[in-house]
């Protein structure tokens, strides 16, 4: 299954997620634990101090964990085990206090808040990058005309600059709510059922938090939005940069050719067609975007949680959370291989712009006529030119000259550069927006 | 398919996204750009208070726009054409000003904003009172004992207000992000390809923005997260709704028997079982429960939308938001209901707590012990005297003290009020949050 | 709700799952309960003729009945109420047998089978349609050469008539596939906990289904594997239809321009574009295809159903089940529009053809420099050659002939019609395929 | 990610499609292809025996392989590369025929094929040990009565039996659709277009379907439908072991106690209650029901490919048909490990068929009355005197006797055996469509 493990997915945050790192950040739970414990005088300073040494990853036999997984149900009941036995083999009497008072889930919660923070912090420094990238490109071709296209079909000219402000516009949000997805990640600590216990009460939550770097807040073992909340984020993201590659692969088709990913060595060959540039970048964010918002559905639907602990809505959480995060990260990094290299052929864009003989003015002859015949009249005549210069192949102006109307400023009238509305103010106000987000 | 409007849904909201509504937003929006655009000189005054007094929904055709739908792909074109003719009828000057340089998408999307608005305003309402029938709850049950159940097996004692505390401090969370939404409802209007045009520029947006109560914000035809993050959000509730209703349904099974919904007359009966009450309020919550997860991947799927408007994902989303919203609204309101009308039982709670024969108080007996024996060799001695307790179906106290075990404070350790850990604390620390939120 | 109840429906299908079309199939089990318990003995015959003529839904008091599911939660509990009393104001004896010993579900999934039943038998007719208007095409363009397209670039000529017999040959399955499904159909009738009782055994469940034209089969009120894939039949079929509809979305894109949809009157115009002919129906399939996965995703997680009888997942099924059908059948009858009026443009298939200059061979000149040179040498040498084109903007043959590489057949080479493999020995495969199916 | 790939997987299917199985059926189809083009006289057969011997996945450097399918987006590109450099080693005319006008889909596509036929034999054999269990199961439990229930509430007896043999009703069919599955296997062979080429015909297709035991058919490259539809069936097996697992963790709850899972030495446990017997299989077969109808959702995703071989959407196929296969792999180990070792309480059945103190035979008194009063009296006097027994605490035999009310058979009335309607019929209409099946 990890064939693919560079091409949808990230290295980096590949091992983040991975079962060492999944561990480690389990054994620092209980680490912090023993500490918070000592300090409140239920075990010695120095069992807690012995217990902290012991809580290394590298201790842990994770093949004999995985396979006694089996009988638990989970994977904090062989590393507490495990970790036991560690401790007992240095002090008898440290061994006693391991994991005191705590359940399955508060480690388990807590080292996936852990292994989000770290994603975060991650993820903002590559947000910033794929944002600026962004920047200059809107920058760069702020006045590059080219044909805006809805439905598939040419309708207007805008330019290129607005087209990948509107692409900023949408990550700026995301940005934004990955900001304050820092803010919602919180220590997992309740016991049992989630009413604490002689050794678990609020003070040692408190300093458990504290010390993770995580908020306090009371035991959510079956209040699970807060995990919802931040893959949905993360999803959101996603689909937007999926925008982003669904565009450029419609761009980069053979007949349109208007942008294309940068061509590394052996990249986007295909194994019979030497002469295609295919858009392998894109196609591994669109193939993410296509499996994310399933498995934002499944962690929705494994909300409803029965009673104090569930029996297989939270066990389903566990891996589709990873998915959700591993798969996300991919679509970033494949983001910012795609933009920074991504060309612009500005002279196709304006060859394209021409494609129709003039029927993307169309509406600018309405506006124009609409003065002296009324809009719907105006729109009539023109939907009939338009027709026209189709059957006979005619440039529209060609048509209208034909009609003996009168165009004021025709030549504006089927001008690229002149029909590109508002682009500049809209990329103004978008790249303002930035700004003062950036600088927060 | 609407036998069930009144079941899984709320008919107040129904309405809310009714056709006849739907286009009363529509045709709101085309008043106040008519409006903006004659403030901006673009048309006279006298026009732009024509267009205002045709845009009723009673004038529209409804039948005859639907058919017309089928040519253009949306409702705004129709509208557009029948609204420009009851204008035309009245003056044919003012009807060449009617939906000037604004394209379907402007009106379709800033109609959803308005509906959304609508929405929220009601929702707010509807959670406050849920929230308060669970403050009222947790402050009747703060001490009332039953036992935790975890993985659907008996654990601990908990108090039954610790339960309803933990489910309001879902809500408030669900709550709060409510009230964000309605910062986020933004105007759409960019024109045919999101560029603005002649009759389309940050003035006329921030007017109609002021004028109909929405954020301005730069045109967004496919930048969608919006959408989807406000769906998200909702969904985010409907889940922990039904989180409570499925406890409540667990509780209310014969066996168990803690709680009922109330017994309205002739609830819940089956048409063969006269002596049955079905627990139909969890039963409507926990189908829209089933259903929510998907339409929300829904509204992530139709994200990645093609260039400056798509063929295919827009129209995905309005039917999919609209059901997301009404079976959200169904959930609210019979989570009203459930909650109202609650019958807790005690007697029963105390009953169940029973049932184990002491083994829902073994925690308590390991932490007593592991002073003495450590936590592993107290837990390992615990485990074999509840097996035998089970063997020879004794009470766990009298095997243990069959063993000779010295236990002291034996009473306390099987007692159930004694044996729920901190719960009024968390419960305290819950309704503090409340009392901060409520009083934002 | 129900603007788009025309766009992306189909009236006809939406009036067989319409509240009243489905209140008459309940009926029609009730009738036949009725009669088959007569004719075991369980009933005076002159009753079950009594019943059979008040089994008529203008007696039905709809809104009533509507309002009443919301105390039992299904709307079977006060349709038999109703039928009772209108029943019993013509016989009290008789009145006595109405839903002797059935339980609400036996009704209710009965009725539904007699629905999907219905739904099938429409199906079959319009799938009909379907294959003989892509047996028409491919007939027609067997020979039509256009290019192929890999990744959204130009790849290789093929035949139109070869991409509209891979468009039957994927239909030919879903047919087979939907004329089983009417053999699956199957009559529900457990009475309370699907064990029959003294009114419901074998011999009246065979009756029954015999007269309703249905599968006998022991009760399945928490088996529903059977809906999930008779929806899941449905929902392939449906995606199928959308790769046709993406396959020509595509192509009508205006820099492609090689097939349109048909230019109904009106149709696929744009409120502020004249010259825009819009995919409209295409668009309408493909949001349907957006929506329909996650729908089988909804059927599929109600299916651990609790116990005897569910609660919540049972529900969930309903609406669920009805939108997949009704969506199916809006998207077959857009496909008939489709392609009954699909526009071919030839001249722009061979256009096309020779815009990348040649590069689209490339794969020949490979295949006949592999003989002298080996095949890895042979693709390097060509893809040197197509950056070569690509950068001094010529045809690759004359690049080919400016290097003085001999190319045996250099016409063939570069020839489309020569290029188009064994596109008509796989149309004729496929053709006969579906004359061995449709002769079934 | 693969710490719990013993808990929710199972290992021998893991490895199934792991990345040295999948290259190593990769490698076969290109052996195939040579063997088939030697054949033909497309290459010397000596060629096409080196390829054979070169055909070996311990020849393959597998990490070099996944860092390179950045570059080409799929794992045959790499993998042809290197194979070819291998054969080129050895023989530099052998390796101008490796892969010989074959496109990277049909090696990917028929390795997929030749994964699923490998992993359809394995579940052949996993669904009779399952089918066995349950038949073994209903016999012993034909008569054993238990409690039915509806909405989670007490509504008649049945036998565990009855429960049992439904269990295995619904896995009868998915076993024989299993086995229809294998027919579906098709080999994927077209060439770049699906067209074929000069080395790609008819004859090398049959030949190779042939070795391969592959069903032969027209190219599919973007004709997905078949893999939709094996994963369907996968799936709804699935979701019916989930309702088996469903049902087990309902009645495993401790106020029920009617069933359990085998208690394997420490299996259950909890790590801080030692009394606690958790329902670890259940709960791994439930989490994974949570999880697969959101993978098939996406499997439908797919489907609508564009053009001749799709940008994304055939790649997010990969991963997701695995993880469909591998969950359901563990889904029916779990299953076998829960129904070989469960434990059934019929003490426990009979003493809660008493719980509702007679009530759960109302629909008994219901129809013993209803022939001397009619039905709807008959069920209305029912239904007052079991609210009067529930608020009396009494027994609804006795509230009957103090109203005087003459019931006959009074006493079969209130026996549960004597309740259980047609329960053994129904087993045995089951176990002998069982018998029917298995003899195919």
């Amino acid at each position: 299954m990890s064939l693919y493990s560079q091409y949808f997915y990230c290295e980096t945050v590949n091992q983040m997620f991975g079962e060492e790192q999944t561990l480690s950040e389990m054994l620092r739970f209980e680490a912090e634990l023993a500490n918070a414990q000592a300090e409140a005088g239920f075990m010695p300073k120095e069992a807690a101090e012995l217990i902290n040494d012991c809580c290394l990853v590298q201790y842990i036999d994770i093949n004999k964990l995985k396979s006694e997984i089996n009988l638990g149900g989970n994977a904090a009941i062989p590393l507490v085990k495990q970790l036991t036995k560690i401790v007992k083999n240095r002090s008898v009497e440290a061994s006693k206090y391991v994991h005191l008072g705590a359940t399955s889930q508060d480690v388990i919660d807590t080292a996936t808040m852990l292994q989000l923070k770290n994603y975060l912090i991650w993820l903002q420094e590559q947000m910033q990058i794929i944002m600026q990238l962004l920047v200059d490109l809107t920058n760069i071709h702020r006045n590059t005309p080219m044909v805006g296209r809805t439905l598939l079909q040419q309708a207007k000219p805008i330019t290129f600059g607005l087209k990948t402000a509107h692409w900023l516009h949408s990550l700026l949000n995301h940005y934004l709510q990955i900001t304050h997805c820092q803010d919602k990640l919180c220590v997992q600590l309740g016991g049992a059922v989630g009413s604490g216990n002689l050794y678990i009460n609020n003070t040692i939550r408190y300093q458990i938090a504290k010390a993770l770097g995580l908020k306090n807040c009371p035991p959510w073992h079956t209040n699970r939005a807060v995990l919802s909340e931040i893959a949905s984020t993360l999803a959101l993201c996603n689909q937007s940069l999926a925008k982003i590659a669904k565009d450029i692969s419609l761009l980069m088709q053979t007949e349109i050719g208007e942008v294309c990913e940068s061509a590394a060595i052996g990249k986007g060959g295909s194994s019979t067609m030497p002469h295609k540039r295919n858009p392998v970048a894109c196609t591994a964010i669109l193939a993410n975007a296509t499996r994310m918002p399933q498995l934002i559905a499944t962690m929705f639907a494994t909300m409803p949680q029965e009673n104090e602990r569930s029996a297989g809505l939270w066990h389903a959480e566990w891996e589709v959370l990873s998915q959700i995060i591993v798969l996300h990260a991919g679509t970033v990094s494949k983001a910012i291989e795609l933009l920074s290299g991504l060309e612009v052929n500005q002279k196709q864009m304006l060859y394209n712009l021409e494609q129709t003989k003039g029927l993307i003015y169309a509406e600018n002859v309405v506006f124009s006529l609409s003065k002296s015949l009324g809009k719907i009249p105006a729109q009539e005549l023109v939907e009939k030119a338009c027709k026209l210069a189709i059957l006979q192949e005619k440039h529209l102006k060609d048509i209208l000259l034909e009609q003996h109307l009168i165009l004021p400023d025709s030549e504006l009238l089927f001008d690229a550069s002149a029909s590109v509305g508002y682009s500049t103010s809209i990329i103004d106000e978008i790249l303002s927006e930035y700004e003062v987000i950036l600088k927060r």
